[in-house]
Order: C-alpha cells, then structure tokens, then sequence
C-alpha cells in the first residue's frame, strides 16, 4: 500500500475559465480592484512555498471583512471557482497551498481587527489577520498586562491560523487550539455561525469557556475546510509577578531517554510546563549561523568532524532545551530548587532571570568588542564561566523575551540555514526569499525509548538522503511528543527538491505504518491521513456535504475532499 | 417569546406498537431475556426521575458489549423505535430520560471493564459502565499510583457519562470533558467510528492527545445525540507528594464579590485550582442534617432566624469552600504561604494535611462521645479551637480523600435535605429513593459582582417560591463560573412539583434572555437551548442527518432533533 498517492482529480467545474473570470469580476466589485491581484509577477512572488510542486492560483483576493468574506464564498460557489482562505499566509514548511488549478487563496491579512480585550478575564477577541507582533504590540501599547503566548516562528505570522492548524507555543496556553474560545465562522455554504450557543450581540461565556452549551463544533474548523474564521476569542495569559527561564544543555546521548521520562514526570506533575522543545546540535546550530559562512567540506550533510569542530566554537552540545517557569517570587524559588535537582543529572542547567537577562544584555556591547579582538576574557567568560559562545548569549535576550509573549524573528531566520544568501536581519519572509523547508511532525507517546529509536532511525534517513537532520522533540503535553524534523534544503536545486520530497514520503508513509499521525500535516501528507481509517475519512465527507456541499472551500485540504 | 415550550410531538413512527414488540423480540435474541427488562414493577421503579415529568419507557435493555449495542442501535433502527443511552442512570437532577411515548432505555453498566492503565502516561482506557467507584478501586488493587478526577456524585455514577455530558470534579483534571481523549462510538446508523484518525489496533497517541488529525469529531459526542460511545480513554493524575486541602469561610457577605475576583485572579496565576465551589449556607447544612430533624417552624424554606439558630448548632457561616493543591513539599509550602495570605482578608482558612486529617480521625470516636454527653470540652474543641461543628468535622476525612480521587456517597445525600425518610447511609439512589431535585446551572464570566447581582436575584425567587435557595458558585475555569442552583423538593407534594417547575422555567428563560446558556442542561431546559441561535440549531440538525439520519438515538435531547 503507497501513502502518498495523487489527489483525486480535481472536478470539472473548478477549470471552467468562463466561471474565474466572472468570479473575479464580482470579486473586484466586492473588494475593490486593489484587492484582487491577478498580475503574473505579484502571483509568482505569492505563490513561491518552501514545499515543492506548489500550483500557483489564478487570484489572490484580499476581503476586509467577515461580510466580505461571506461574499467572496458565495460567488466562489455560484462560479464554481475554490477558494483557499489563508490567515497570513505565513504557514511556512507546512504549506496549505491548492491542490487544484484555477483556485483562488484568500489572504485575510486586512482583517487585523482586535476588536476587545479583557484584562480582568485575560482574553482578547481578535481577526485572522492579527499577527502576534499586533497582538504583543497592542497589549503593551495599551499597558494591559497580559502577555498573549507566542511561537517561535514569524511575527507576522497569524495568532487564530496558528490556533486553527494546532499550532504550540511555550507558555501554560501554549496549545494555541485549547486556548481558543468561540469562533464566529463563514460555512462553505455562505452562512454564518457563532459557536458556544450564544445569541448575536450576547456574548455570555463565548469568549471565556470553550464547550458552550450542546454538541462542541469548534474542533471542526481546525485542520478542516468546512468554513472560514472570521473571527475568534484567544485565552491570554496575566503577567507574572516572577519569571524564570532554565536553559538545559546535554553531551552524553546515552541520558537522552531517562530526560525525556523526567521531563513527563515533572509536566505530569505540574511542576514544569508541558510544552518544551528538546533540540539537536544542528537545530541549534541553525540558529547561529549559515551553512556558507562555516566554509564546510562538500556540498551535503556535515560531517561528523564538522559537526564536532562547530561545537567547540559555539558550545551548543548534543540536546538542549531552554523552557520557563512563572508565579510568585516564593513559588518560582520552590520551583526552581526542584528542577535543578530533578534535572542536573542529565546534563548542564542554567538559570535566567530579569536580572541576568539585563546584565547579559548590558554585558552584550562589552562581549562582542572582546569577541572582535578575539580577547582571552571572551574565551574565558563564554567558554568557561557560561559555557556559552557569544552567538548564544546574543540569542537569550529574545528567546527569554518570546517566554514573555514577545515574538521575534531570530529564530523563525533558521531556515535560510542552507541559503547562499545572508538570511535578512529584518522582514524575513522565508517563501519569498526561496527558501526550502519541508516540516514533518509525526505524534508519539512520551515514552523516552520508543521516541529516541523513532528518532535515531530517521535521523539516519536524513543523512542517506544527504539532508542534515533538524529535531526538535516538542512536547505537545505531559504525555505526547512530537520529534518534529525539519527537512532544509535548497529550491534551486532541483535534485535536492526531490530528495526532499522523496525522504518527506519515506518519513511520511513509514509514521502511518507504524500508527502514527502528524500533529499538523501539509499538502504532501494530505492524500494519505485517512489511508488506513477509511470510516473517518467517510465521516469527515459526509460532514463537508452539510457544510459546504458544492465544495467550495480548500477541497482536499487535511484530506477531506 | 416563551422559553420553554413542548417539544415538537415525536413522529408516529416511534408509536407502532408492532414495532416495538419486534424490537423487543430481537433485543431478546442480541442479548438474552435477562437483560430486557419490561416488567411494569421494575419500569416504575428504574424510570422514577429526580425532575418531573418523566415518560416511562417500553423497555430497559442492557447490552454487554460494544458489539451488542450497535446490533440494538441498527435493530431500533430498522423496528422505528428510539433508543436513549444512558451510562449508568444517575444523571441525577439533569434527567436525560425520553421526551417520546414508546422510547428504550439502553443502560451501558453492565459495560464495566477496565480495558487497560498506563502507569506513566497516567491514563486508563475504560467502558461507560465504569463509575468512579470502580476505576477507584482498580487503581488501589492494583497498586497503581494514579488518582482519577471524581465528583461529589454518586460513586456509582459513570465516569464516562459524567464527561460527557460535561461534568465537573476538583483536580488539575476536573474539566472531565477536556480529560477525556480517544472516543470509540456506535452512529445512529449503527456504524463505528474511532476518532483520533488512527487505524484500529495501531492506537498511537489516541489516548495521549485529545486532537488527532484533522477536524476534531470527540466534541460532537458530548450533549449530543449523535452516537453512543461505547469506550473512551480517560486522563488520571500521578499521586503527588504532598497534597494540602485548605477550607474557607464567611460571615460576612459584603466579602463575596472581592473573594470571587481574588480566586479569579489567584486561578489565573496557577496559584490555586479553577475547580473551586464556592457554597451557601443552605447547601452546606443540607451535608449535615435534615429537615426532619431540626423540628424548623412551616413546611417552607427555612426563615432567617431558624437559619441562625442552625448556624450557632452547626457552624457553617454564610459561604464556603475547600480546595487542594498538589505537588512537592516545597512547593505545597509555598503555595499554603500565598494562598494564606490571599484569602484570609475574606474569611476564615484553615488548611488541612494528611496528618491533620489522619489526627481527627482518630479524634472523632473521642468526640462523638464528648457530643453523646454534652460536653463543655467538646463546645470548646469544635466551636473555639477549629469553628466547626462534630457534623463538619466528620465530613472532614472523606471530604479530603474525594480530593484524592476517592469517592463518597456523603455528599449526594444531601439531596435528601426535605425527604420524610431518613436518607441512607450506603447504596445511596436519589431517583430510585423518590427524592425531588431539579439542577439549573448558567455560565456566567467570572466577574464577582454580576455574578452575586445574578446570585441575589435568583435566590430571592427561590425564596418566593417557597423553597430553600441551594446554590454553589461552581468555578469551571479561571474564567467562568456556574452559580449552580438545587430546587431540592418534594416529589410525593404535586404543588411543590409545580412549584418546582414554575421556578425552574422562570430562572431558565430568565437566564437565557440575559444570553447565558447552561453548563449542562436536563429535559426541561431542552426545547429552547437555541432559542435565540437558530443558525446553531439549523447547523446540529444536519449533523443529526449525517450521524443518525433516523433519529434513533435520543430525539430531542439537549434540542437536537
């Protein structure tokens, strides 16, 4: 049995060219012609995606407003044109591009509405075109103190797009999909549902309890395609009176599996949060510096000797992870007094505070003059005292910031790893800069041994392909992980396209195998989900009828026709 | 606009004697005449409700196996008759019983194995006949050291069922519906569905997260009459180090509305649990005594003076609580330190430890002979040392163990409150018994003063229907709250069913016109949940055509069709 097979071919009515042009003429009456782009060039530059064999669209249309939103799906379906909804379109290694010729993607990033915040209920209700950076920006602006969790990927990128494919972030609401709540939607059917049960103009608990009263829907519009969120309720969290960051950092592999029973004994018992990200060498080493400025040997995976020569520059170890602990000042002491006892026997921990962060940050002007006359006290104060590079300590101040809610673009720059271009100091676009990143992120219980063969073996899968292996071991909760790899490779070159593609399957088809689903799937993976639960593909059918029956909205994506 | 209207007059095709009688003579054949009750005696007995108004059914069945229930679901299926599934039948207060003449009751106790418990993952994989009290005593018998989330319900109550129908208990899991992960269900046309999308025997992390791939398909099963789920995978807690039940309270309630927004913000911290009930004094004295035997003037609610007098006998002060917090020692002693220092400026605190409570007892069989005798030692001990009466002391020891998981009979039986029969020490059945009781429970967003502006009306109303005003402000999440009201009345007296009813129409619509829906909601409240959504109520009936085309299961329960 092969995985990943075509997608069925796409119906008739989606190719009729009569319906496009008519759809796009109702579309520039809807929105206006500045928000219809149908010009070769801004389509090509649009479409570019990290995934291979993406089918640019004949339209990118921009609405301004759920009214607008329901419009443009309503004269899709009477056209018989598709349309793929993107929040931010920022989605970058997971790809929810169209499947089919002749779609149309909907970007919704003109919707960038906060529309409430509660600082005593500690939520806001937001549009799918707030990012995380308007959404940190807007709290700060208006010095409300809530802190709206974050991911470690683009700024830009959407706070309810995140949420909606089930994206996780570092904080105790870092399920970004658990912490949604109440969800006003635009079915495929152009009608337009609130969840929970509340009427129109009376919010109730819409915003503040998730389940609301009968049958719970919202989890059908997450990794879905029966409508478009127009708009939805996101759980912040109140700023903390302490905040402490442990940073852990491992060179004996053999401890890897008794850390990760660690790390779920203390999640499972509330004691850490249950959102951490153990990391390889090369996922680190990702984050402080190009393949091109290495000047390594040959053209593919780095060599073990590289690998080895790199770590006595940077320090960055076998496996680390850095997470946070928040609360009163007595409870975040108890805290840590227990995860340095609990967790220094696998490895090396250091802890930060606002203080150290400060000094570090102070420190930092003074480090890199040192660093530049390659002094003796940068080696001693990096290498000895820290046992950080200089490249490191740079690092901590914006990833002890993003524990804080503060998205930056430091980390999301790791996958112009590959990329012969400098990776850009600001505005980094990953798509549009041609970068190549193929995510794959399959779910496995949080039992150390099984995860690390998991791992072990497809990491070996890398390296036969010629591809450095980026893990990140991402606990998705107390009791499940997801070794999420990262397949960087280089969009120009063709023959690395298809290996990137060809061990993407491999990984792919060899998970399903063995029981396991990815916790979020791009448009690769998306023939196969249901490959071997052909009931809940039938089901999932049968509900896209009631939803949106002529099909109208992203057919195929997640697997659902 | 009326809220509370009948329900639609059920179809003719669920009123074909003929059809029923075939019905039975196969549910005979699927499961044995053993387990197809129809004997007018033990109809009357097993349909006796708490709520008025019950229709009895033709039958009561009780299947044995997954298997056996989709055969009676297809055979009701294709004889026209319905079938309501209920776990265990303690539902108490809520009633799902029939809305139709002619309808079957499908009780899934005899569905009670334990399919399997991972000690490390902490989760069990249970049938719905599983009640508290078994998955309780599998985990001690078994030496596993894991406590499940339980209610102060019935032990016997479903664990499964009580999730579903989105129950409530008082750990880090309480939110049993968001505990519950990896649903197996029997369709109202008699297909089964796994959701998670995991192929069958390859189980993955079905049990590990709640959210599989794809659209997320659990919450359709929950207040719904979709299906019947016949196994489910259940979240449990490792057994801490140390636990610390702290107990609170008031006699002054001008501190209420400060004490609801300190716990507010104390649960969103992570300071304290959001699973706190926060209880009026009738609901406390209904734990310790009943009506019978405090010789109260009238036949009514209780007067203020007489609820004085029972204060200065039992103790209870106006409003209180208990809550635990779990972890290690340091820990625990940090949190006491905060937790002390947060809400003594509201009330009384005292906390209570496994020595403490170990102490009282053994304490309490010297005590109960210092009550026998009158003795001024024991007014000193219960009434100066700790404030509490001999009756609160004894609810002390169970109460602090249902925070460990382990269940008690002695707290449902304050149902009994206003019954002219003593109530029971052990195999307590509040319907069985003929004791009337009605739940109505609004969500409300956690903002102390509308929620007691809300309190203060509602209870007035009680009082104006002559009956006591049994409330517990129900914390569901650091956000919401349900002011969870009791009408605790007499079965036996018809004015006080009507009585009973009128109130509970009046508190329903009244709620519903303020845009609150219920947390969970019985058979009169079902016909105008969505009332004011009726795109909601559109979009749940299509999805009943998809899951169950002929409503087999449950028509009409929580609105749906």
């Amino acid at each position: 049995m092969t995985g990943v097979s075509q997608l069925s071919p796409p119906t008739s009515r989606f190719r009729t060219e009569a319906g496009q042009l008519e759809f796009l003429e109702i579309a520039r009456r809807i929105l206006g012609s500045d928000h219809v782009v149908t010009s070769p060039a801004e389509i090509e530059r649009r479409s570019r995606d990290t995934v291979p064999g993406a089918i640019p669209p004949v339209a990118f249309v921009f609405p301004g407003s759920a009214d607008e939103v329901r419009e443009v799906v309503r004269a899709a379906d009477r056209c018989g044109v598709c349309v793929w909804p993107h929040s931010s379109g920022r989605n970058w290694g997971w790809s929810n591009s169209p499947t089919q010729e002749g779609s149309i993607v909907m970007i919704l990033e003109r919707m960038n509405r906060i529309i409430h915040v509660s600082e005593d209920l500690a939520y806001a209700v937001i549009e799918p075109g707030v990012s995380y950076e308007d959404l940190n920006n807007y709290l700060k602006a208006h010095n409300i103190k809530l802190w709206a969790d974050c991911t470690g990927g683009p700024p830009k990128g959407s706070v309810l797009g995140n949420a909606l494919d089930r994206g996780v972030g570092v904080t105790m609401h870092g399920e970004h999909f658990a912490s949604l709540c109440g969800l006003e939607v635009v079915l495929g059917n152009g009608e337009v549902i609130r969840t929970g049960g509340y009427p129109d103009g009376k919010d109730g608990t819409r915003y503040t309890y998730k389940w609301g009263i009968g049958p719970v829907l919202e989890g059908l519009f997450s990794q879905a395609n029966f409508g478009v969120v127009t708009q939805g309720g996101v759980w912040l969290m109140p700023e903390p009176e302490a905040h402490l960051m442990f940073g852990f950092t491992m060179e004996d592999e053999s401890q890897i599996v008794p850390l990760m029973n660690a790390l779920r004994r203390l999640a499972l018992h509330g004691i850490i949060p249950d959102k951490i990200r153990i990391t390889n060498d090369f996922a680190v080493l990702t984050l402080l510096t190009q393949w091109m400025k290495e000047r390594l040997d040959g053209d593919s995976a780095i060599t073990p000797t590289d690998m080895r020569k790199l770590d006595e520059k940077y320090h960055f170890g076998l496996w680390s992870f850095c997470s946070s602990v928040y609360g009163r000042k007595e409870q975040v002491r108890a805290l840590r007094k227990i995860i340095a006892q609990e967790l220094s026997p696998y490895g090396r921990l250091l802890f930060f505070s606002d203080r150290k962060v400060a000094f570090l940050e102070k420190a930092l002007p003074v480090l890199m003059k040192l660093h530049r006359s390659r002094s003796r006290l940068m080696d001693w104060f990096g290498g000895r005292l820290l046992h950080l590079s200089l490249q490191m300590v740079q690092m901590l101040p914006p990833l002890y910031r993003l524990y804080q809610g503060v998205p930056t673009e430091q980390i999301v720059r790791r996958a112009y790893f590959r990329s012969k271009k400098d990776r850009p100091a600001k505005d980094v676009h990953v798509a549009q800069d041609g970068v190549g990143l193929i995510w794959f992120g399959p779910l496995v219980p949080l039992e150390g041994q099984p995860v690390f063969d998991l791992i072990d073996l497809y990491r070996r899968w890398f390296r036969e392909s010629g591809f450095d292996c980026y893990i990140t071991i991402l606990m998705l909760n107390a009791r499940t992980v997801v070794p999420l790899m990262g397949i960087i490779y280089r969009t120009e070159d063709r023959s690395e396209c298809e290996r990137a593609v060809a061990l993407y399957r491999k990984l792919h088809d060899d998970s399903l195998n063995r029981g396991y689903q990815q916790f979020r799937c791009g448009r690769l993976g998306w023939p196969s989900i249901y490959r071997d639960s052909p009931a809940l593909l039938a089901i999932n059918s049968k509900i896209k009828e009631v939803f949106d029956p002529r099909h109208t909205i992203s057919p195929g994506k997640y697997g659902i026709p």
